[in-house]
């Protein structure tokens, strides 16, 4: 029953060779656009920009550096309310994503930005918050795994899923021309169905073994707070940092705004009514809260109006509640689906509540809008909003595609037995990947016992 | 003496509610303003205006951030420190700020921003920051009862706070003409007074039968440390954010730096020289190092020179800490005012001392620096700088009014025995309105027993 | 063997006096620059500025802001991770930092910003950035003594620190006209070295006699890894907060962001390898993964190549956590340096790598290259590449003097037996400086025992 958890030798290596591999890529692929050069200055000269501050940077990188907070503190943080799991919640989300995003601006770059003249893809701030957008989708499938799988899984599940994520992206965005700003569809619906399918095919059918290990303690559950508000806050930021420059930036944050205040309330209502006594959960607080935002990401740009985003985020907050109350149960007793986060809750169905809310958003606008919004012009000059309406709705079942194929296929890959994964009694424990200091309770019975956490600190 | 604390039915039923009611109004009141709305593009072609970046959104979307983060996770944060109480703190400051900023946006935006033409109100990024600020001054009266009321309560408060506050800014700013961009007056002194008057209407005679859970343990000091730091390190952008473009939001950021770094010296100072040995109390630190920020809420647009703004900082910090000391210990002896967060000597004083020191700042200025800063014009273009002064300390006046009158109405109507408030005993414990997972210690005596955390994980 | 460690007298009397002199000497020197004053108006005129945008505060504010973050929230919640001393590793690391700024401005002022004309020093947001980077010296520093000093002995660091920054700063950038955006010499090489010095005079013999709270605890770690992303997120904030407008910033950005990407794959590979089952090492996961931003401060501003930012940050992980797996021990044994954070292996040496790469870069780069970059004009227009070059590793050994130098001297001065620091066997307790709540072990022995803890709650 023991299984093998030694990563001595695979971790590090993935890591290396991936890192050389990314650092060779780089070489003969990335280098800087015109805006991040020193040709800039002829740039401007040339174009005729006045200032400095028609440099995109300055459009983008405040929302660029709220989004990153919220990929690596907000993501991290929020998995860390398992009362032995906190460092593999961070710590890893850590690892993958400082990964993922190296490989997501190759990968979106080959697809979205390769310049036909010299064959290089030129970045600028917007490819850094693309590639932190793409990484995101991979942070969700994580969240159904927490605890189950080892660090090279998980550099697996990343390698794949930045991977799906720029081949889906690039069908939904370029070929089917359909808007998702906040990336509803593209990031959260696809991330999401990503995760529960590999989940599926990991099914750990003795995983009560390890169940003292998968609840909170009290510090722990403060802590995935963190986690909850830098999501919360900063997510107006995320559905507007690629949006249009000035109304669309604009419009996608009051959009936001509201629709997460409003899933707040409808969150706090029925994880009230769900228990004796009215006494909240805090999985239901932590998570469901944010359904607004996921809600919000297709249509934050849209003239959706800020009662419209009000009821979306109604909506979608009582959803996930009812999600995490009947679903996740639900799921893992008959379809064999073991959500760690219950990431069914808060990214699939909220990201498909913003896909259909897109595409009905798309379908009643006025054709005026419709073409400031979209920038309709080439080949879909033509569309009517119906038939917007319509190509959104294509691009959420794409998204769900390939989080169903690709999460089959690198669910079969991370099944084979050489990546070092947890036996069922030992899931949800740090204790397996992480040199973990003695705990306040050995603590409290040995108090005065050497204590060393290998500080470097040598006896004397 | 077991107070009925079920809210199984109020707590669902005020959300849903009011924010059904929020939705409607929202739907006949709120729309985009023209720098929201996709007819931006028409405006700046109107209006001749260059570039996108000239978009109010691009003044004003960075400080808007860092004010969204001072509410959710400063204000949040700040009130973890006690032992058992942490799950409430940032829970329901949560709550009540999402249900606070969507009820400000219709309050402040019939007083302020009501269009005659067709009784809409138009909503950019302005009305975002402005609605965070009016919500915090319902925040600051939560501290004054922090574990004494129950989320239905709080709900009533905030409502209640909301309203009042739009009435007196309109008051303070629109009729008085004063200038209070950081809200010295209008948020700090007018929330503090406002708490303290209910908590001295909902006095706890025998609150001491919970003084065990009163205090912080080590890591909830620490948690309360990060809402510390979030709210000291963003003041400047607080105080800034609604400033004039331009010096104004410049030299506001200056001030505000200044004095609360010149607050944390005094503060420490006082701390130590008042215990046994010169030792700190995390209380003092975790509070009174804010007092400049506080105090500098008037006048951080002024004049009033960088050393000016380091004496502000240096006194508020003294006087603040003083407050820990002496003050609270006799408020609740004497006055039967039970502070759970010490807003008296956070924001009550300091915010005093920011009305006056704006009403010293105005009276001194030069007459054509006052213009500037002031855009004076129409009814109050002929104001003297005495003038000035004079309206100033009149708006003090008029928030410190609003705190007590409005207190005593409200904290009447929390009396009712009907909103689930807890006994006296079981104040300050998460237990009452939270599902709290067993403890450290517990899962000491009891480490294999199951502690299922409810996140959906059924038996097997 | 007990010390004394009362600083009732001290430290209030260093707070209280150094503030004042800071009034005093701010009264005489400090004024707002023509961008934070209220003639800004007339100044936009007379210079034919046509936006309130072009004031420098648009282009600064937001990356100030995640500075300061930087500074309080990451440096402090960094050195939380002790088990016992959280509430002196993000206190004093406050106290020491606000008073830092203000002497920062001063000096900092009196050598780069001082008007010939009136002999004031006219600051802006530049120079609060300045400011903040300066007192990261000073931080740094602290890092190296944490835990076996006392907060008036960190006062004296800083005033020193603060001073010899300056100076060294004014060599460096002015004197030598080396480039150093980021600080890998001027802040990280010499802060590094300044502590160690200080940390290798004060040397204390019998400090295994605190080795028991020389550990973290599993929370204590989790606190800390808050201080590390924010740290690293942030960094390409810090790297380019005062770089060139336009293209210099956003270069700084995608350098940065790159190089510390990368340095968190070689972190967990070597921390991996380095142990048995390849279980990962919290300390290097808090730390070396920051190496990256460090290694990349002077560089961030040049046309290194996203490749080239890549292969900064791969080797400066690597370098980094082998210093912590064998240098801090043997530093500690044979070289008699304690090192309670690794500075060394975080600053010292990536600042140096650093310092080196700069030098490579300018002295490989194209001199039409250099020219954008380097602003050469008077005399130093006729430099070559290679001639900048030997100027930027001069730089290097410039820090690297001033740090060794200024640590012997102060040390030299904190050696005296005046300044209350603990007795060996009392370092890493927060119970010397700090009124500690009881913990939650002893909580356990006596759950209903008064925890009184001075909220200013009387007994009744």
């Amino acid at each position: 029953m023991a299984k093998n958890t030694n990563i001595r030798i695979s971790l590090p290596a993935v890591c290396f060779v991936w890192q050389i591999a990314m650092i060779i890529l780089f070489g003969v692929f990335i280098r800087y656009d015109e805006e991040s050069d020193t040709h800039w200055i002829e740039h401007r000269r040339k174009k005729n920009i006045s200032t400095n501050l028609e440099n995109d940077f300055y459009y983008r990188y405040p929302s660029f550096q709220d989004v990153h907070v919220m990929i690596f503190v907000g993501f991290g943080f929020l998995m860390t309310f398992l009362k032995r799991y906190s460092f593999g919640g961070v710590g890893f989300n850590f690892l993958i994503a400082a990964f993922g995003i190296q490989w997501a601006l190759l990968m979106q770059g080959w697809f979205h930005h390769l310049d036909e003249n010299d064959w290089k893809i030129k970045i600028g701030v917007e490819n850094l918050i693309n590639a932190d957008f793409c990484v995101a989708s991979c942070l969700i499938a994580y969240g159904a795994c927490l605890g189950k799988v080892s660090p090279v899984q998980l550099m697996v599940l990343t390698l794949f899923g930045v991977t799906l994520f720029a081949v889906e992206e690039y069908i939904i965005l370029e070929l089917l021309h359909a808007k998702d700003a906040g990336g509803s569809m593209v990031i959260h619906t696809f991330g999401a169905y990503y995760g529960l399918t590999i989940s599926w095919v990991l099914y750990r059918p003795l995983l009560s073994q390890s169940r003292h290990l998968q609840g909170s303690v009290y510090h722990s559950d403060v802590f995935a707070m963190i986690g909850t508000l830098f999501l919360w806050m900063y997510w107006p930021s995320f559905n507007s940092a690629i949006a249009d420059h000035g109304d669309g930036q604009h419009r996608a944050v009051i959009n936001t705004y509201l629709a997460l205040a409003s899933s707040v309330l409808t969150t706090f209502a029925i994880s009230s009514i769900s228990q004796n006594n009215g006494k909240l959960d805090m999985v239901h607080i932590q998570n469901a809260t944010l359904a607004g935002g996921v809600a919000m990401g297709t249509a934050s740009e849209f003239m959706i109006t800020p009662y419209g985003s009000l009821i979306v985020g109604f909506c979608s907050g009582i959803v996930s509640t009812f999600g995490y109350l009947f679903l996740t149960p639900f799921m893992e007793k008959t379809l064999k689906i073991q959500d760690s986060c219950g990431i069914h809750n808060l990214h699939a169905m909220p990201g498909v509540i913003g896909g259909i809310v897109g595409a009905i958003t798309a379908a009643s606008a006025s054709r005026s809008k419709l073409i400031n919004t979209f920038d309709f012009k080439d080949a879909v000059a033509n569309r009517t909003v119906n038939i917007q309406g319509g190509y959104q709705a294509a691009g959420l079942f794409v998204a769900i595609a390939f989080g169903l194929v690709g999460g089959a296929l690198v669910g079969g890959i991370l099944k084979l037995p050489i990546w070092g994964d947890p036996a069922d009694a030992n899931c949800f424990d740090d204790d397996v990947y992480w040199e973990v200091p003695e705990d306040e309770d050995e603590n409290f019975l040995s108090r005065h016992q050497n204590m060393n956490h290998a500080r470097g600190i040598p006896d004397l």
